[in-house]
């Protein structure tokens, strides 16, 4: 291998020094390069594709189940967002205040939407007059900041993210309440059908809801090195912001009611959830359904028979073009195959196929999985449909490895001690009793950094202990512990 | 007509109050609303929806030839605008400044991106080693602000709008000029195919090029009031950006060179154009390439056939819908068709199909067109074709009608009185010889705000004059004057 191929491939080891293994793998898989000032990155081409991609497909659901996208201001007004912190406790986003317009001081200074509910309930408020009007549903897909002074991870912790943001009215309680688990399985069906990733659903603790929210809830992924990461949050708000925001209706006895609404949100860390899991100390790892290409083509040739190699290349690359598969032929005559092969595994291409003498003279072309390397030489004539069945194999598998770390990192505790030494040896998700009280997850927290990342979903399931593992009073529900991104 | 309907309908009139009819559709067709702070709007969905059929059309043509989506920061540090100021001369855009995150004051002001050439030239340069990296083409769709003090009007002129920036790099000047016209054809294509709009191309005077542009071409549309829209610009910027942002690359023979740069960019004006090109006095007309729903079925029943009505349009709805129609059935008990009429005439339905009892016992339905209210009862066992040629026709009307206004309004003048006077009189183009001096555009300006808008494309097409109109000097080019939006 030469300096140069050194140079491309990864340095750093996933197992042991993760942090820097993903920032080595997301710069040089050419996801994303850091932006001159601290906090921001710039998106290039391979990583934004990985985003249009998820976007299609959660907008097509969106969509399909009466969402409309809309598009409100980029900023808004100081005095909106401190009506929403006056009737929302805990609302205090630190944010990116605009005070100068070209040359002058602005009257009143201009948040950067740290996220849209005050500037955009006012708009819900005036366009709902009559039950007709409603469900309301609407969305955006939109850049929104948050000053918050960490260290940059792309697509964990950036000042500025992507992300949609769904806000919702409906007549009651029962119709806002089907929409809140209706956007949470979405969620759910983009990280297990898109991003080959198994998820837990659940419910925020009251003391971490989203402030005005009546409730809050979350699928969790639990990232190899044992961290859980929220991957999206849909929040049942009741009547707070509809009463706040006068989202009110007449209804079908003319009587005024109060709007209930939701709002929901996916944001890029997704992206980096799906980074984190797949990939692997050659780089980058993709499910087929994000990869472009699914699909590279590597002819390995001498000069002898370079024309005819390439000639049966491309007559594959045609057939699976065709069937509308992406396909990408690597025929640069100034690499070899081998550099080829490390290129496409740093970018995380799902499946190579090799052609070389022998597959054009049996016409037969030979299979190779990104993820573990497995190799399979095939009948060419059938190659579309192998293809496709070889794409879903790949699919699969990395569903189930991200599955078998899930599956053994939810452990029980029923002590203080035995929260610490289980999520302290193993990481992982720790199950216990709880009594519901902030403070009991205070010296968790203190000690090791973890929190209570979800309890169940269901307010009256039973919890499994009888008794808070913290304070030992009465257990209220079962609270899942776990380090967090 | 009762009250109510009068309010929704509208009340100014195109012809003698523009600008309010303008602002009256665009908020009672729902397309925007006004936001709180000046200068800013809220897209409704029934707007947003047009943009998005918009960028997917352009987005569709920009990936079949080669553009790749990417996202850089919303904010641009102070000193990489600075720096493309001291190298491009002209440029001093007016921004909104960020000072202040969270509670603290920022080291240096933060630009809100006015355009992203300075943060994304550094990239290229980076990005580009090889002339293998070459071309580059990159693409982004986000918003932009524009501190100008202006009176809002909505998709014309706000101080945020969304657009899309593409940014190219290329070997040499051939490549860049190639790209350069291809974009500006992709525009043109855009408003004739998809906003049924005929548009000219055409080149920007020196004095009004992009800052550090060798050369920018334009697309400009004529107003029904007479004023030209530029309605999307595309720059050959040749090596003054490669120069001052270090864009070069190792060639062939192993030289370095200098990239060529080009940058284009379209915004949401085109949907202002739109707008006010094919509405007339009773709201909004949209092309079916752009509306949703294209076609909507009036049931017209009476108390004693409901159902069978409403069932024969439900066949008919399911028909339409099954062959990719966009069709909505309007089967509100609570609104009269009249009302029904009125209301998807405002809001700019292409088609509407009543059924009453004539169209379900003949097997009929009546289709009438939204431009000029043209009926024609047709035969309903080939309704779907028949729906598509009416569609077909609609489009073509309107196309027929932008290019009769624009055909009759392109005139000649040899002085500036003669200038003067027929813009003063006809709105519209005027074409004369010009010295290429903008000082011989300033009486023209001065007296009736009228400005060069553009000249031809060919920098060695004869100019139609020998003397300049205003001075009197050998023309070097011919002009086109007009008043602009
Ligand atoms: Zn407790
Ligand atoms: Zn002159």
């Amino acid at each position: 291998m030469s300096d140069s191929e050194q140079e491309l491939g990864i340095t750093e080891s996933k197992e042991y020094s993760t942090g820097d293994w993903y920032a080595e793998v997301v710069q040089k898989a050419e996801l994303a390069d850091y932006a001159p000032m601290g906090g921001f990155i710039v998106t290039r081409p391979r990583g934004y594709q990985i985003w249009e991609r998820i976007q299609n497909h959660l907008d097509g659901w969106f969509k399909d189940t009466g969402v409309q996208n809309a598009y409100f201001p980029l900023f808004i007004p100081e005095g909106h967002l401190e009506r929403e912190k006056d009737i929302v406790e805990g609302f205090d986003p630190e944010v990116a205040w605009v005070t100068q317009g070209g040359y002058d001081e602005l009257d009143e200074r201009l948040a950067v939407r740290p996220t849209s509910e005050s500037i955009i309930a006012p708009y819900m408020s005036q366009w709902t007059r009559s039950h007709r009007d409603l469900p309301l549903r609407l969305n955006q897909w939109c850049s929104v900041v948050r000053w918050e002074a960490t260290e940059t991870k792309p697509f964990f912790r950036t000042k500025e993210f992507l992300w949609q943001e769904g806000h919702t009215a409906h007549e009651d309680s029962d119709g806002a309440w089907e929409e809140t688990m209706l956007r949470l399985e979405q969620y759910e069906r983009v990280y297990e059908d898109v991003l080959a990733m198994p998820v837990l659903k659940g419910r925020k603790p009251d003391h971490d809801k989203f402030p005005g929210a009546h409730t809050t809830t979350t699928v969790e992924a639990l990232m190899p090195d044992g961290k859980s990461v929220q991957g999206g949050t849909s929040h049942y708000l009741g009547t707070s912001f509809g009463e706040a925001f006068d989202i009110t209706y007449i209804d079908e006895n003319e009587d005024e009611q109060t709007a209930h609404t939701t709002s929901w949100g996916l944001s890029w860390r997704a992206m980096g959830a799906l980074i984190m899991t797949h990939s692997d100390d050659q780089g980058l790892v993709l499910p087929p359904t994000l990869a472009d290409p699914q699909v590279v083509i590597v002819p390995i040739w001498q000069d002898d028979n370079v024309d005819e190699i390439l000639g049966y290349a491309e007559e594959l690359e045609s057939t699976l073009d065709d069937a509308g598969i992406r396909v990408h032929l690597d025929d640069r005559d100034h690499r070899n195959p081998g550099f080829k092969y490390n290129e496409w595994e740093l970018k995380g291409v799902p499946l190579r196929i090799e052609v070389g003498p022998n597959e054009m003279d049996e016409e037969t072309a030979t299979l190779v999985h990104r993820p573990d390397g497995e190799s399979e030489t095939v009948d060419a004539t059938t190659i579309t449909e192998t293809t496709e069945d070889h794409l879903d194999t790949v699919f699969a598998k990395l569903y189930a490895s991200a599955e078998e770390t899930l599956e053994g990192e939810i452990r029980e505790a029923e002590s203080r001690e035995e929260i610490l030494g289980t999520i302290g040896q193993h990481g992982g998700y720790v199950k216990c009793g709880w009594c519901g009280e902030e403070a009991c997850e205070e010296p968790v927290k203190d000690a090791i950094a973890a929190e209570i990342v979800m309890v169940p979903l269901d307010r009256d399931e039973e919890p499994i202990h009888e008794e808070c593992a913290i304070c030992g009073e009465d257990a209220e529900e079962t609270a899942y512990f776990a380090k967090t991104y």
